[in-house]
Formats: C-alpha cells, structure tokens, sequence
C-alpha cells in the first residue's frame, strides 16, 4: 500500500462500478434539482447535473494528475447524470416529493466519495493530510460548483445548513489512517463509509451546525 | 485517425491559427462588453477578455493533459484578447452599437471552437462522447467563466437566452461522427462548424429556446 | 537559467519557505475575514482561508503542470492556511481592528508571490509573458477565487478598490526582464518583490484606481 501507484482496491471493480454510478446518480440528482428550482432549461439541468456528480471527482483528478479524469474515459460516469438529469427534467415535482431520500442517498454518496477519494489521492503518492484534503475535495467539491454555477451561496460554507463537511472529514481521516495501518480493506473502508453516511444522518435529523466566529455580535460583521 | 497523438490537421497550420485568433478575438470582445456594462476598470477588461476567450480551450487542455495549455505557449492566443480589451475600453459604444454583428462573429468563433476543440480531445486519446463533450466544453466554457466572474447567471444555463450549447453540440457531435468514419477533413469539418453556426444565427433570428422541466407551475419554483 | 526545468533559486530553501508560509498566512487571513463578514461557520472560515492562500499557487502549478502542486506536497503548506482560520474564528475582532496591518502583511505577500511565481513558471519553460501572467495569477488568482466563493464581486475587478493588478504586473514584468537579462539573484528579486509592495502601499494610501471604459456616461451601462 505504499509503492508507487498500487491502487487500493477496496472494493472488487464490479462493486466498486456500480456504487460509483450510484453515487454520480445521487450527486446528479442535487444538482438537477436545484437547477429547475433556479428556472433552468433542459441544458442546464443536465449541465449543473453533470458538474455537480463529476465536479469534485474532475478537481481531484487534475490535482493528483490522473489526466484524463476518469469522469471523461468511463462512459457510465459521464451518461450517468446525463440520465439524472432527464429523471429531474420530466420527475421533478416527484423527485421533489421524495427530498428526504433524495437527502439520504446523497449521504450515502457523500460516504463513499470521501472513502475512495482518499483512497485514489494515496495511490497516486499523496500524503496523509494531503489524501484527507482530496476524499473531501471529492466529495464536496462537486456540490460547491454546483452552487457558484447557480449562484447560491455555498451550502458547504454556510453556517445555517447542516454539516457536511465533518462527515466527510471524519471518513476521509478514518481512510487515511487505515492506510497508515495497513489495514485498509473493504470492510475497514465500508465502515468508514458508513460511519460518515451515519453522521450526516444525525446532522440532518437533529440539525446539527457548526459554529461561526466568537464575538460576532460586534459592530463589524456586515450582513446578519 | 486512431492511433495516438495524430494531429487532426483539420486546417493547415497557416490557416488555422488566423482562425483561432479571430474566434479568441470575438469571444474576447464579448467578454469586454460585460466588464464595460458591471463597471469594471481597465484591468477588470482586460481579465475578463482573456477569460472569456481562452477559458474553455485552456480547461479542455487542463482536461486532456496537454499542460502547459496552448493559451500559455502561443504568444498570439494570448495577445490578442488583450487588444480585444482595449478596443473596448476606448470604443465600447461603437462595439456596442455593432452588437448584432458582434453576436454573428461570436456565432462564428463557437462552430470554430466546438469543431477544433471535438478534434483536439480526440486527438490526446479520448472517446467519442467525451470528445463531444470537451467540444462544448471549448466553445462555451469561457462563457460561463466570464459570466461566473462578472456575478452574472450564466448565459448558457438560463430558460430565456437563445440556445447556445445544441449548436454546439450538433456540431460537435458531426465531427466525432466524421471521425469515427474516418472522414473529417477540411471540408467535412468547416462544413460541421458552418451547421453549427447557422443553427446559433436561427436561435438568435427565431428566438430558440430549450423547455424547462415539465409540470413547473407547480409551488415549488422558487424564481420565476 | 534558460535550461529546461531550471530552479530559479531566487532565496536559498530556508529562506524561500518561511517567506512563502508568512506570504500563505496573510493571504489566508483575507480569506478567513470575508468568510466571517459573510457570516460563515467555521469549516467556511477553513475553507475559505485554504482557497485564497493557495489558490492562485494551485492555479499556477496545473496550468504548468507541476502536479501535485506543491500546496498538496507540502505539510506546512496546507497547514498554514488552517492556522490562520483558526486565528480569525477566535480573534477575529482583533483581526479586523489591526486590518491596515493585515493591508501591509497582504502587500507583502503580493509582491512575495508575484516574484516566485513569475519565476517558478519560467523554470517550467513558459515563455516571458506567460510567466508574467503566471505570476500575476499566483499573487492574485486566490483573491478571485475567495471572491468568488463568497459571492463577492471579485475585488481585482472593481474600478472602485485600489489597484492590486498593476503592483503584480509591474514585479511579475520586472522579474522576466531579470531572467532574460540573466540577472536574477535574490537582490534583485527581493528589489522587484518591493516595488511591487511599495507600489500596493502607495495605491492603497492615495486611493489609486485604474480607468473605467471611456465615455461610460452613455446609457448602455447598466450599473453606476
């Protein structure tokens, strides 16, 4: 687990594939979403659905230089939230309908990308801190250009949205430090994918926030 | 055509890189006019003409590793939005007032660009369907680059702007159609972006535009 | 210094990595204020503090392709950044009451990093003006970024805040003359990194601001 580009196989590749696939789907989802809800055409949808599934994964890739990103030589990462896309396109109001499982299978989403985004990062010869950095990078890195291409403030960045990023943080270190112990294997990698899913469950549910700045009850915080 | 790193001499050189420059060019004043129209200074100018031109074609290198991008290694591509700039800062009425003819131009540079741009993916080695998208990806990148910079709802994405990326796409895809035939030549391919270009001149003629979801007049729009 | 690959060794290593890590900090206390001023939480405070301390680096180094960048290579590097979050969400009240200092701090940084970053690109082999506009992108890619995030118009662009460009312009113009004179050593970098501060300082003492279009008082702007 420490050559040079030894990939880490947590998952058998007609696992890993699929939950892949699943994943960009939910991703897509969001991002479909909120492109009706900004009064986008069919273009847009599909074009914020497929920055938003592929978006964190591409960054990753460039950062690490796994040219070309894998989002442009595997067709089903590509196709997949073209599909998405139509899905909100003709389904939204019922999509819509379904938010709350929408919410949690971009969780589990959320769960996966930070594992195999860490992951990928250490085998292309990134440290630790570094790796972490990249699972997030990967998993919500997406939604944030998501948010810049419609014009919403960042929901990663926004202290009235639940967490998102400590999630993604908790299961990016429990990758990065399984490496560290030679210890990385499905199961240690599906538990530290479940166990970020887990916690932004219990964000959701139980609104959980994180804190903004102390003292900013002073004179110089501009917008309340 | 399929072996690797073939140059799709599409254009001979003496005639392609006058083409380039003149769609940089275009793109580059379109750029202008929107820093001129949110009040930006000189450099405000000068940075969104260069964005604007040559963001796409440099993320489509980015993309398809061919660092440092064409952008950075021919002086001319660079050059030349600078002097788009600064035809706006001193003439932007007069570009203003030539707007249609501006927009003929611009309708130009993008069947340039989605042609050239289609046959430099496919020249690094990627698919068909990423290729197309990497054409799209080079005609209307800088678009949205610009628009995200000026803090203006990107053309591209929005219900009530002519379309801009089927354009693109057709003829994007006709040239990944013409490779896979083995058949693109100067010809085939001028006549892909001349496709390209009437469809945008109809768009803008006939005021095209692309539907939005379905079943929208439900509650759940938040903007109309 | 005209070789391939070339490290312009401009300030021996324990000089270059201290002045670099002070240079990440100052520009990360900026990232980290707006993100306060725009009432984020703490994770956007990190966020935001990473993305304008490295941003503009991380730009530079894809676009040259030194992959992974040295932001993702280098612990002290990405820890930097996280410090100064961490300042700014206990202190910040402090922060912002010595802002002229951070100003100055910011300069220095400026005039730091258009040098370095001018230099580092030649070193990959771009020519001078590319690596002019590498330097500039180094000193002031981050800024746009952080802009950007925080649904800012990007400050770079305004006609309405001090020059920031044309200080970067003038150090990153300076160094590439230097280069092609075969007269670059650590004082004459370090003189060109000063004028560039000097310049910033003069700008932001005087209220310095660059040309707006000509003849803008026609009614086609739409924001006065």
């Amino acid at each position: 687990m420490d050559t040079d580009r030894v990939t880490s196989q947590i998952f058998s590749p007609d696992v890993q594939q699929p939950l892949d696939l699943f994943g960009i789907f939910v991703f897509a989802l969001s991002g479909g979403l909120l492109a009706v809800r900004k009064n986008m055409d069919i273009f847009g949808i599909c074009v914020l659905a497929e920055a938003t599934a592929l978006g964190g994964g591409v960054m990753r890739d460039l950062l690490i230089g796994a040219v070309p990103p894998v989002a442009f030589t595997n067709l089903g990462y590509f196709l997949t939230p073209l599909v998405a896309g139509l899905v909100v396109f003709f389904l939204h109001p019922e999509v819509e309908r379904i938010n709350r499982a929408v919410q949690t299978l971009d969780a589990l989403g959320l769960g996966l990308f930070c594992v195999t985004g860490t992951a990928k990062a250490h085998d292309y010869g990134l440290g630790s801190v570094a790796s972490v950095a990249l699972g997030m990078l990967t998993a919500a890195g997406g939604g944030v250009i998501r948010d810049v291409l419609a014009q919403d403030p960042p929901a990663l960045l926004r202290w009235d949205r639940e967490i998102y990023a400590v999630p993604a943080l908790v299961g990016a270190t429990m990758v990065a430090v399984l490496i560290a112990l030679d210890d990385l294997t499905t199961f240690t990698a599906s538990s530290a994918a479940m166990i970020a899913f887990v916690l932004r469950m219990l964000a959701l549910r139980y609104g959980w926030r994180a804190p903004r700045a102390w003292h900013r009850n002073g004179s110089r915080t501009s917008e309340e």
